[in-house]
């Protein structure tokens, strides 16, 4: 996987003791790894639902045609022989097929410590961040704009729990950083308080390249390393229905051309921006994802892309975003299989409608995290700490998620379905005999301490127990883990040279005004 | 599906009017149904892994045996040629075999109301109140050892959610009626306040004659009538590892002789009362089972029987067994992969260790239910209200558990994945166009009132409405719901002839004092 980690890897320092320091003693966490999903996908469609939905995304490509407000894709699109009348571009389904086919069906992005190296694609599952809330909540705290010390605060619990595998966004948008330094202030904190991969908000060409030359300045690398592999990633979003805007697709050119990574994630919420049934929502999220892939393989053929999902539906009543629903699930799985169809990496969410952390927040969320390993998904944002439709960060809630995604993990590990004869332990059955007990055996001896999940935020004592001990409820005791994490957080090692060169290049850019915040 | 309903089927009277007036305005739930689960199965073994656990299985039958702790039982083993020493039979594997294959896939129930029938086996997926906690929690009255009243709320819940289906064992174990009597006053309530399919325990001959006369006079049957077809059923569990005990059999043989359905469901929790590996744990709960479902078969051949799982893990650290583990979702899968092979329909539960119902309750509960769905299960047990590894049951959990079920049902709808050219909607796209909104459009006012799923206790308004409204979290929300619908329960309706000849029955067995304590 670390094909890309040339001659100055040993300035970053953080290879050999990154893991081990990153996880103190507030909670025994399960090691640093990539879960390989190895079940069958559930797949609702039969072929003829493929065919319909892809013959749907590629009507809509060639007969409604896809907006693209930016002057510089359509001259792509027009150049590579796509209809253009004014802003809208319509699609040859050939054409978008040829493009389609040419995006890698898998790509490693190498971050600062190469052994935080993460490969999008194939059997693959990876866990991302809460990822651009305005707001944060706590059982503390309340509800409250997001600031800086929280985004602090959620950067260190990104890079504490093991099962975290990318810095995605910004956790919480810390409001009190001008919009104009914002990235520089949130890239240099991502970039020191972690050494995951890390992500780049396409808003605008001078934060996109600042954080390409903060990436690359933190991995010690020239700027042709940097270009020589993915480093980082853009996730953009279009505007549906059938709407590309100007920034978004500003940045996912920048990156393509520097052969890093974009995900592409329309939001089609079924009802409202997309048909209120689920085929339609995923045929449009599906055109519209396969517009933007098509124009950066025409850019620069081969460049690593995944299609994101983000179908769900509102609240007919209400008019309100639900999630973690059926239907979400389902559109979930459809969109699974036509990536698979396509070839391309697949990004979903862990998603709930919920306000706090409580039973609804974790069966929503549970559902869209079970519907993300039920599709096959490589890449699942979100997947720890969002809560009110991603109007909220919450800690206690980051805490519980990762819980359920190490459970996920856990679930993977082959050795649980293993069959072979000291698996089926009948030596041990006779051994022990009717009414016994198997804890005394040699079989059990050889094997408990690392037999089975244990569990962090669980509380497994009876209930005696349990209330003797204060009756802690779930929420309060991810209240507590919380806390405990962040007085014992200790930042990944970096190179004191770099870390200096890091922040002389905020300063600078600080200093000539940051990004313009007119876009 | 009601091939069952002969002669007498006026008196009980429910049939028309009993799932209108069941479903009163306290929510707004889904009707009635019995879901199909249209998903392909999870399936972490191979071909190998299928061989390997048969095998296991049928070693730990032909060469370990098991014990019956009954003596009839023993004796109908001795004359199918099995190989008795003491109170061990040792399987031949052929025989296990003839004898499973004679068992038919799947069979339908039919209660006092017919269209309460329920089909098990197959794709049917049915669910099953919570069964036997001894002791009962809400947020009012905290913790408390189950009684009668506490009883007769469970059942009005599990008459009123359309998503339960079945009317298990005792939601609360009563224990302010004397056990002699217990069975007549329960089966009484559960008769009367609801139309659903009945269990009896087969706690001793009396209490299970007992049960079956109950439910033949609910149905308004003749003897005939009741024994052509199943119209209750039993579950049995073995006394793991490698037993039956007296009353278990002793039941089991009794409805298998009059065509009642009998599930069996060995408790083989990892690491305690099974191998710590779970192979070893699935093999000696298929052992176990089969052994019993072999003697049903060699008794009644072609009677109804089911094969169940619950199959989990102990915390070795503490002993506690633990419930909606990665290890308890791939034992059931893997059962699910068994009983599928041995053309058996299939038993598993919704199970937690949480003590109350917070987060960590759902996502235990959460991970069993989908584990359930995954392995295809065709009856899930404690589906609505367990908490604390089965020792209490919780009306809140009740209701929260059932917006999941719900939801559950709703997944399997085939309108959420159908793909035809209204679903698509190209015509809608092509209208609403770029940047527009689709509530307006034809389409979606066709559709909108019944295109998404409706929870009735997720609450899907944004912070500020729900904060407004004083923030009421999940489990304060279940309790106020399910206070409503305790207040305005209304029992399915009974013929007054029938409901008299019940109250007779019951006064006539108290008076003879009931069923012996002794057992």
């Amino acid at each position: 996987m670390n094909d890309a980690t040339p001659a100055r890897r040993r300035r970053h320092g953080g290879r050999r003791t990154g893991t081990s320091r990153a996880a103190g003693p507030a909670i025994a966490q399960t090691p640093w790894r990539i879960p390989l999903n190895t079940d069958r996908p559930t797949e609702p469609l039969d072929e003829a639902g493929i065919a319909a939905l892809h013959s749907g995304a590629m009507r809509i490509l060639s007969e409604i045609g896809i907006e693209f407000l930016n002057d510089e894709a359509l001259g792509h699109l027009r150049a590579a022989g796509c209809r253009i009348e004014g802003q809208t571009a319509r699609f040859d389904p050939d054409f978008v097929m040829d493009m389609v086919g040419k995006a890698p069906a898998q790509f490693t992005i190498t971050p600062r410590n190469p052994d935080r190296s993460v490969t999008i694609g194939g059997r693959h599952m990876t866990f991302v961040n809460v990822s651009s809330p305005p707001n944060a909540w706590d059982l503390e705290r309340g509800k409250r704009p997001g600031d800086f010390a929280t985004f602090r605060e959620f950067m260190k619990l990104t890079q504490y729990f093991n099962c975290i595998h990318i810095a995605g966004g910004y956790p919480v948008e810390p409001i009190d950083v001008h919009a104009s330094v914002r990235h520089l202030d949130c890239l240099f904190e991502k970039l020191t308080l972690t050494d995951k991969v890390a992500h780049a908000y396409s808003l605008g060409p001078e934060r996109v390249e600042d954080v390409m030359e903060m990436v690359r300045i933190a991995g010690g690398l020239t700027h042709d390393e940097f270009d020589a592999a993915p480093r980082m990633y853009t996730n953009i979003n279009s505007v549906s229905p059938l709407k590309h805007d100007w920034p978004m697709l500003d940045g996912a050119m920048r990156l393509a051309r520097r052969g890093q990574p974009v995900v592409v994630t329309p939001f089609t919420l079924a009802g409202a921006m997309a048909p209120v049934t689920l085929a339609g929502a995923v045929a449009l999220s599906l055109a519209e994802g396969l517009a933007a892939i098509a124009l950066l393989q025409w850019i620069a053929p081969g460049c690593p892309v995944a299609i994101g999902t983000f179908t769900s539906n509102v609240d007919m009543k209400s008019g309100a975003p639900a999630f973690g629903t059926p239907e979400y699930m389902r559109a979930t799985q459809m969109t699974g299989q036509m990536a698979r169809h396509y070839g391309l990496p697949m990004r979903a969410s862990g998603v709930c409608a919920a306000n706090v952390p409580d039973g609804q927040a974790m069966w929503e969320t549970g559902n869209s995290l079970w519907a993300a390993v039920q599709s096959g998904a490589n890449m699942v944002y979100h997947a720890a700490g969002w809560l009110e439709g991603g109007l909220i960060a919450s800690p206690e809630k980051f805490v519980m998620d990762c819980e359920l995604l190490q459970q996920i993990q856990r679930y993977f590990e082959p050795a649980l379905t293993a069959t072979a004869e000291d698996d089926l332990a009948i030596d041990a059955i006779a051994e022990v005999g009717p009414g016994g007990h198997f804890f005394g055996c040699a079989h059990t001896q050889a094997r408990y301490q690392n037999a089975f999940y244990q569990p962090f935020a669980s509380d497994w004592r009876n209930f005696e127990a349990w209330a003797g001990d204060g009756g802690v409820w779930t929420v309060e005791r991810a209240h507590r883990i919380y806390k405990r994490i962040l007085a014992e957080f200790e930042a990944p090692p970096m190179d004191a040279e770099i870390r200096d060169e890091l922040a002389d290049f905020v300063a600078r850019r600080k200093a000539q005004g940051g990004a313009p915040t007119d876009f």
